[in-house]
């Protein structure tokens, strides 16, 4: 007999992520893949952050070693806040951050002091999967909004908010979101924020990919942005990561934002996991201190460059019209659409068979999707593995027409 | 005009660890503290741990630095696993086994997956203060189970159990408990597996100290014992931690439990923090491989013997039978109560004039507490320190007296 456990509701029947299902298949001999959200590992720092993680152990053990502040570590906090304010242009103080275990757990720690069953938060369509996952856990009501290739449609928003929707929250990655690579303008930023104030409803600017940007002009964070608008500062949490920029293995992202907010956070992180590992803080804090990251970034830069446009060139040689693209200024991510009629999940059978791999857009979607999306990772593969992938992509593709023809 | 956020009722007025707010007197120069949790930093295993960290980047920097599955890396899951086998003498399997990014982060995994609002916990009384903090941020009701020098007092469960009383969930640290140091006999052991299936009571087993016995007989773990009760290994969670044996700082916890529920709790993990920092699993598997822990827990043990030692004939020296302690066979901590009316809140305040801190009891308790109860702990002070300290602490409580009798 089975034992008759009482699991909470959303835990009953509960699914993982859909992208980590296809992990399998990257185990395949031979698979080039375009599936992932990794970072490119050919591009990690591994000396320098050697050097880091042992320097800090050498030079202070019992920091490494022991229990530290749930707030984090005061030199990475620092370091944090520099690089944050860095990236306001010396706009933003950056005064309240909480370093957390990836900017992953920023954003279960925002859900768990805000968000309650049944509340409503709105999220971009389409969006990051892993946030569309936490809130389904969180019994949170999703609104999704509608997007572009501009990011989130304000404008769309506001109507849903005039016809009387109230999300507490509003999650966004305005800068290269996951999955479609687009940028909100200036002009949306200063308008969500001013929804944001009209409407008492935080925003989450996660913002992983900012420094990522090897085409177009910038536009200011949200954070920056925050601060023009009269009351912006007080609806705005800025989340960030070290995960694209240095290492994922690190498990460092932070987080700023009001301090009635971020001490909640901290209460709830110190029943979480009581502190992220202070050695990887200190190394990361110590690759930051000496410089690191800013003579590393521009090859990171240059090679994410060079593999979106191989991939770009590589999909209009071998798909032509049939698939409409976006073309990113940064970021990892090219989101797709085949015009074509081909559906993405039918056609990644055919595909993950030729050693190809991509992830279906309907990860992406909290409801119905397009079933004609797809997403494609130019992060990790190397150009002519690009080309090769694409090439067989298009084998996969034909043999799928050649099928449905029968 | 302050922004009216919605917060979610646990966390509308928090407070923080009651213990955390003690720790501002812990800079105070000079201070002598017996109140922290922490394992003593002169006992890290610094040079090891470096070895072990520099040789996993550089033979596997991908592994150390990319996102690893959520389970975990397999070499550590292995060494863990391993591990926990040995201290059940080869009975338990210990198959399902998920790293936690600490034991903490396993506790509120379970909580997610198992506890709603409402949802009945039983507890020691006094227990765990992260436990019971995390249990009211899931405005969870706390059932708390009086304890003795043999820890949880079983038949007093099977009382509040046949009076309707029905937790989902028990947690218990059976062996070297905190606060108490008491270590529950192998027969409660039995009872309250027995209970656990009986009542459908999932048994939260947390071992962060089990190795850190100094005398007495060992204990079989929960984890073994609900091997021999029918339908025991169902209903029991066994939770261990490499903190108190290797180092905080790495973060490093695991779980080991039914398949169904640690399937649930690797989803919630998903959104939680995707994964456990490799670099510091990969770390911890090689100092695990290459057999540090074996070769250094012995200097740990002789050492947290000495030193309660010390201050177990200090306390008797200093304050005779005024002062009720317990003997612990093991972990950190000295439980202890004052005959003489003294409240421990109140002699903080004077103790902490006279440089030497502890923590007062009421941090143990989610309910009303027993004003003369005290926490020691012995793990961090040198023996001088312990004899400086209680001298200081016999000073602090003549004062207090005196005062009271003015």
């Amino acid at each position: 007999m089975k034992p008759a456990y009482r699991f909470n509701p959303a835990f009953q029947t509960p699914q993982g992520s859909p992208i980590r299902e296809l992990f399998k298949y990257t185990q395949q001999p031979g698979m080039i893949s375009f599936a992932g959200g990794y970072p490119s590992p050919a591009l990690f720092d591994a000396d320098a952050l050697a050097h880091s993680g042992a320097a800090v152990l050498r030079e202070s053990p019992t920091a490494c070693l022991q229990y530290g502040a749930t707030e984090g570590v005061p030199a990475l906090t620092e370091a944090l806040r520099a690089l944050t304010q860095q990236r306001t242009g010396g706009k933003a103080a950056a005064e309240n951050l909480l370093v957390t275990t990836g900017s992953q757990q920023a954003f279960e720690l925002l859900l768990r002091v805000l968000v309650g069953p049944g509340d409503c938060v709105a999220i971009e369509r389409p969006a990051y999967p892993a946030a569309i996952q936490a809130l389904r856990l969180a019994n949170a009501e999703m609104l999704e909004i509608p997007s572009d290739g501009d990011g989130m449609d304000t404008q769309a928003l506001e109507q849903l908010l005039l016809a009387g929707a109230r999300p507490k929250l509003l999650y966004v990655v305005p800068t290269f979101a996951n999955p479609t690579g687009a940028t909100l303008p200036s002009v949306r930023r200063r308008h969500l924020l001013e929804l944001a104030v009209r409407y008492r409803m935080l925003v989450i600017e996660d913002d992983p990919y900012g420094e990522l940007r090897f085409a177009g002009a910038p536009q200011p964070l949200l954070l920056e942005v925050a601060d023009d608008v009269p009351g912006g500062a007080d609806w705005l949490v800025y989340l960030s990561s070290l995960s694209k920029i240095v290492a994922p293995g690190l498990r460092i992202g932070w987080m700023c934002g009001p301090a009635e907010i971020l001490r909640r956070a901290v209460i709830a992180k110190q029943t979480g996991d009581l502190c992220t590992a202070p050695w990887m803080q200190l190394a990361a804090a110590r690759y930051l201190r000496d410089g690191c990251l800013a003579r590393h970034l521009p090859t990171i830069i240059a090679t994410y460059k060079d593999r979106c446009e191989t991939m770009l060139a590589s999909l209009r040689e071998c798909f032509g019209e049939s698939l409409e693209v976006t073309v990113p200024q940064g970021g990892m991510f090219i989101w797709a659409r085949w015009r074509d009629g081909t559906e993405a999940t039918t056609l990644l059978q055919q595909a993950v068979i030729e050693n190809v791999m991509y992830v279906p857009g309907g990860a992406f979607y909290a409801s119905a999707a397009d079933p004609a999306r797809l997403r494609l990772s130019f992060a990790t593969a190397s150009p002519e593995e690009i080309r090769t992938g694409m090439t067989r992509l298009r084998t996969a593709h034909g043999k799928l027409r050649d099928k449905l023809q029968d």
